[in-house]
């Protein structure tokens, strides 16, 4: 969606190191958003973009206009179920079904060998995965590591909404997000200890609000109860007016086999 | 999805005529089945298929196994709106999307420049036309006239679960729908009469069933109250247990400039 950033940069360097050429598209697309405000408040630096793409060598910059994207009201729509139901899903209601369509849009149009999406966006990740697996969609998918500003705060377009003061809290997510991930790697498997251990960091700060914290399976993206295999540590906060997710990989510690059946 | 005639003939016909190298899909696709019963009672004539296609001059038969057809349970469908609303749409929930989600995974794996499709089926043509446009897939889609039997029946794999007497009024369903047209030919603008002029030919034989009559738009399928520009006279019928479906494009007849607006 453009305002490109370090995370981007990220996509398009392991892109550029793997392909023989490199397409990006830039286009903030109106049907996944469901608040309007937020479509059009959503940062469109084209001219910096393009600069950025350029700088990183990028051979194709796809910038479709509105018109061209959607000539006639969209009908039809990709729904991807189980794996978009909870997290984002649950409370960005439409969301995914406009992520998915307009990347199957773009997949079509574009037609990348590979196609690179961020981390920072689990579910997200999670969600085309599925699609690609579930229409037969020829595309190999490949997730980047989210890129992190000195403090932890995850890069996003986003962060450029928050003023000086929301800045200084909004590390406090991946703060909470690394309290679940040291639960886990000491032992803890109760996925209520997991989050109340991150809870407690987001609670002792009243200006960031929690919109969901939650730990689900790492494909599939559906709530566990107990953490017995990689999983992904997800959460949605309000900073101000400003909604900021993150999200962490975390993996139990390795136990002498047989051990979780002991015990 | 098989069991061919001489109606998917001639879409092999057409193909073949106009490009290089023809496939055929052969796949009864169960998540377009809203009965298990007419999903297992699909006929599946398979070497019989192969024949007929090697007759044809058919340069591939893609006869997927429904374990790789659907290797786990399918999270993802498109959903197609408007077009698919009413008639088919409304007396078979669940149909249009598992056609258009097959069609989409079927283009994806086979990747052909044109696609055909039978016109007897007009609401799924309109479906897959308007998926294809919303979804920008790359994939041309070529619409091919109703082959029908001597006495006007449109050939259907499902004709041949038809018994001697069923088989013998069933041609009444084609017969209802040239009284339509005749009725458009000569002037008539209100569905309503169009449609009671179809019906009094259905209601003469109790033994068919009518499940819809509907009167559409030719591009968009919904149903109009007057026709003024070319529609689709669309019904299904049950005859025992048999459905049948039919359809037949209506003109309104040339009149003199303006007289719509006169009259």
């Amino acid at each position: 969606m453009g305002a490109l950033h370090e995370g981007h940069g990220r996509l398009i360097d392991e892109a550029r190191a793997a392909s023989a050429s490199v397409a990006v598209s830039i286009f903030v697309n109106p049907i996944q958003f469901n608040q309007s405000e937020d479509f059009a408040r959503y940062p469109r630096p084209l001219e910096a973009d393009l600069a950025f793409c350029a700088e990183r060598g990028v051979d194709v910059v796809f910038v479709p206009p509105l018109e061209q994207m959607y000539p006639q009201p969209q009908a039809t729509f990709v729904e991807v179920g189980g794996v978009a139901d909870h997290m984002e899903g649950q409370f960005r209601p439409g969301h995914f079904r406009g992520v998915a369509t307009v990347v199957l849009k773009l997949f079509q149009i574009v037609q990348p060998d590979r196609a690179y999406f961020g981390e920072k966006d689990a579910q997200q990740l999670a969600v085309i995965r599925r699609m690609v697996q579930d229409l037969n969609l020829t595309v190999e998918i490949a997730g980047v590591p989210t890129v992190r500003e000195p403090d932890g705060l995850a890069l996003s377009s986003r962060n450029r909404h928050l003023n000086a003061e929301e800045r200084a809290i909004a590390p406090r997510l991946y703060q909470a997000l690394r309290a679940a991930q040291q639960s886990i790697a000491a032992g803890e498997t109760a996925a209520e200890a997991v989050k109340r251990a991150a809870r407690d960091v987001l609670a002792a700060e009243p200006r960031m609000r929690v919109e969901y914290l939650e730990i689900a399976g790492d494909a599939e993206m559906q709530p566990v109860e107990s953490v017995a295999a990689p999983v992904c540590v997800a959460a949605a906060v309000w900073v101000g007016r400003t909604r900021l997710i993150d999200n962490v990989r975390c993996q139990p510690p390795v136990r002498p086999e047989n051990s979780a059946v002991q015990s």
